[in-house]
């Protein structure tokens, strides 16, 4: 096949060590530009990352030399993980200037005209990429995002029960993990032994990102899924691997065991399936009856697959079940990376 | 006053020692009996506890011989720290023998004749004594029990909402400290960096134990609440404080200002604040934008009062917040200490 | 007794808002400024500090308004919690303004004309206030110091083996609490699950400190105590209390008994007994053969009691034992009121 | 390569999971027998196991039916991971059956006769074998067992500064983690926020396994290397690794650059780099300021690698260092397997 250059935005943070690691040995991608604050530019990556990861850096991203938000860059795709103030100006001057962004930032995610995807639940989504580039007078550039990462394990184990019962309301309570608040995100001296029942925006995520993504594109405009979301957000003293206590109301009612083939049953349509970075599932219900657990189940399927399990009658809603996601790979760097080998796949990104 | 002998039952285990340490230079009781398992029977107090509290074992109770669960007792109270096999039979046996027994142990909480009592909240369930004894033939002994320590943040919190505006419907996720698993009730191994979303038993009774509390005693039997419960319950790596984030559906529609004012305005009537263990404010409200915090909140009133914060609208039910308990004072030790208090001031306890 | 007005520099870190909650009802000191950097100036105590502690903001001190260091102060006595940077320059001018200054920063700390005091263990260094003032042309201003917060509890747990068997040699390995980086010293990111086994600076302060304090002062200048130090700082992901492994070569040989009479039989002279925040035992012997541990032993004394244990021989050097010191209040705030009580004692601050 | 059958001893305990889990997909070894206590046998191992590993039950191990002590093995090796109770008489039962037993456990690693081995380190220990088969009349059968966790990190580290400088005294301070307590050998109640300086027997190892592996072999007898070890063991709340501060005092005077060298210059003797489960490198210096780290540094080299850093002069001796070793991987299963691997590369396991 094919090698794309692929350029990462915010290269230095939390989520962009997470890109730069996954992209290493990436069948498709070779990593040739990293982008980072003006602090960080000029000097190799591995002077300005202060690296947290278990692995070492990759030796070809060792020697690149970061670049600023202004410089020149060789690649054919950008992927983005800019926090918010840098991510505003920056991706749509990006996108106008020619590439395709594949953003992980909150910024644009509900955007009248951008996709918010992911790829096992709404990869028709991309439909709406025409309509942008028209909207936006955009040449070859586009925009794509992926959710916040508590909505993509709220989603991909909402999606089967959508598709076979129809949802009418949930509640959700997410126990974040720390990494989710980025490498200086939270100090030791606040979340140790502790729980911190507020998270800046998050809840607000929850509650609209959802609809947007298991709504429709209807060739014009997105129609949001009508569905009530109330959403309460912690964070906790776990590393890695948000977990979520899920109630629900279903449409059609449903069995203990039809809810279970539902989650069992699920499955990426094959064209997805067959990207690089598709888990073999993207969802399991575990059987074990303590699980999931974070510490235990956040690295299956190289971290792309969400877990849930504790399956149970709910006495307000329908059913209540736990799930389980690994923030930093399927919610966030693994979920860009997915977006941009769907990109990729579906003909949007134009080698040069 | 005149002073009252106590027993503690379950002496050497977590709660028990908490009940020891509340115990120490209490204005009404002296602690002359520490009663535990066959294995630490005749040994000292000092001896037989691995003491794990922060300050030393109280120097009355050092010296104490601990009794099994056959011997004379020479006391006028027992409180009882048992776990649910030793306290299935123990307490029954004990009050039949003529001791007023108060429990924090779940397996009488249900009972029909048995009041399970939070004073600020139902301190009219003791009418059911009477009718426990007539029942049960007991001369001087009886049963009186406390609820979960989960439930008790969560009763204290809602008390105000049942009297202002009704409940209707309720959801909760909580993450409960470890202590409440006992000192060797969780292994480090299972739940450091980790989140453990089911503890066994514990929703049943979040399910349950609100509607008899909040609901009446109709001078024959318990007529439970009508209100439907859903609870998550989660374990988190935090030493102690359980911290349960919660919705509402009210009976009469409120403001938030309306549903501020019955959290702020909440007071136990004047019999009870004026118990030694009860605390100044049994609820407060904190306007901290990141509270309640475990941390931070769960020493507050001694670790006797409940904190609720981050009260926000629910687009599922009607208002939302977070309630922060102690579980090992208010929600354990605390709670069955206060309610030996009640028994007393109602002249429940004879002085033998 | 008359009453001494207080001012705090630094008062909204993490030492800071110790030196506020350890200050309310003090019995001899009032506190009647707090300063901090030029960006909380002008708001009210309450609105400037992000107040961490678990009791509430002492209500005197909520609606002080915070001054910068160039404000006029109007107090009798400053203690310090600056960072260095801020330090600097601000508390030699301040002693220059006629201010007697303590401080817990280490500028000074090492200065040949300012004592290095803990109470308990070398209080005749406050002879050397004196010869500060005539070298640096202070009128009524001083600097006082108080050592680094592993340093104090190395050279509490020192000083009687240094009285009765003198000191020549001694290892020790420190397992630091993350309240000693600050609010937001170290970020949870890095100190989850982990160990960090680099401090900055702090070894280089453990091998020089405890030889000043441990020393002479001769009439005109500090001569150090003979003995060899070496330090080995990690950073555990503990809250609160420093644990220290120790192992020392004795000059005169002893035996494990007289080692332990040695650390039993340890107390303060009667003038720096009566002090108000000086513990009943600044050092207690654990026998407990699983302590101290910086969870169980941080609080005792009120914090100001360091608490060591583990008493056993070392075949490299003579003994071994650890020791665990509270490091914000013994080993901080704790440390400069107990040294500003001493002044105060001597006679050394003016009530103006 | 012939194929050999491999046997688990206590293979469902912690590091039993750890040798079933990285037995899997072995090119030397299948695992066909799964042994446990009486409680388990009979049941399958997914059954028996309650598995804790991130990974899932390896599929040919999950229906293997788990045997008792006492029952017919068919296999041509045994590992063995049981407790030291169990092991006491088992392991040198089955060694007099013919079975060659390669051991974690503590129980005969000190016996004269039996090698404690690390391949890298001192391979020609298993000369001792056919001693060893003299004095206890064995047959085919044969004990090797590996040292304990915390050993095995810091002779990997001292191996070559007793090679370049020889060494003449060390004190170690370890901060072990509480997965080398096994699966439930630590209540969080006791460890969380906490450290504690005690671990049963764990100094005595620490003390005298590494003048066994450092010293020599004549034929006849071991001979322990002179060396004076001084050991402080500390637990402290980290999931997995063990990092110890360590300081040496060396036969040879040495500059920064010759110790680094000596650490950079460390291998294995090929015929042990060629082992399946050797790491690439058995030891790495990291030139990062503030690691090794435990949870950074663990899984290098799959977790057989251990990692020196912080390389700086020592006032008491003669340099300090630190050094961090999966105490699961390389400092049990891992450790256990590669003396396996150096048994059947010596050729002293036939294949029946």
């Amino acid at each position: 096949m094919l090698r794309y250059r692929v350029g990462v935005l915010g290269a230095t943070g939390a989520v962009g060590q997470y890109l730069v690691s996954l992209l290493a040995d990436h069948p498709w991608f070779d990593l040739t530009e990293v982008v980072a604050s003006d602090r960080s530019a000029g000097r190799t990556y591995a002077e300005a990352a202060r690296w947290r990861m278990p692995d070492e850096i990759p030796p070809p991203a060792r020697e690149l030399i970061v670049k600023d938000l202004e410089s020149e860059l060789k690649c054919d795709l950008l992927i983005s993980a800019l926090d918010p103030a840098a991510a505003e100006t920056a991706e749509e001057r990006l996108a106008n200037k020619g590439f395709p962004v594949v953003s992980n930032s909150s910024n644009h995610r509900m955007d009248q005209d951008v996709p918010l995807v992911i790829p096992e639940v709404n990869p028709g989504h991309l439909d709406a990429i025409p309509v942008q580039r028209r909207n936006r007078g955009l040449a070859g550039g586009l925009l794509l995002t992926n959710p916040n990462c508590s909505t993509i394990g709220l989603v991909l184990a909402l999606k089967p029960l959508q598709d076979w019962f129809g949802l009418e309301a949930l509640q959700v309570t997410t126990m974040q993990a720390i990494s989710g608040a980025g490498l200086d995100g939270i100090s030791a001296a606040a979340i140790h032994d502790n729980v911190i029942p507020h998270i800046s925006g998050e809840e607000e995520k929850l509650e609209v990102e959802p609809k947007k993504i298991l709504g429709d594109f209807d060739g014009e405009q997105f129609r949001p899924a009508a569905l009530a979301i109330s959403a309460h957000c912690n964070r906790v003293p776990v590393l890695d691997g948000h977990t979520e206590s899920i109630s629900v109301r279903l449409r059609t009612k449903a069995t203990a065991e039809e809810l279970s083939a539902a989650f069992r049953g699920f499955r990426a349509e094959p064209s997805v399936s067959a990207l690089p970075s598709a888990p073999a599932r993207p969802l399991v219900l575990t059987e074990d009856d303590l699980r999931p657990q974070p510490r235990l189940d956040r690295d299956l399927g190289g971290g792309m697959t969400v877990v849930v399990g504790q399956v149970r009658p709910c006495s307000v809603l329908d059913w209540k079940f736990t799930a389980l996601v690994n923030n930093m790979v399927r919610g966030a760097a693994g979920a860009a990376i997915l977006n941009a080998e769907l990109l990729v796949a579906g003909g949007w990104v134009v080698r040069s």
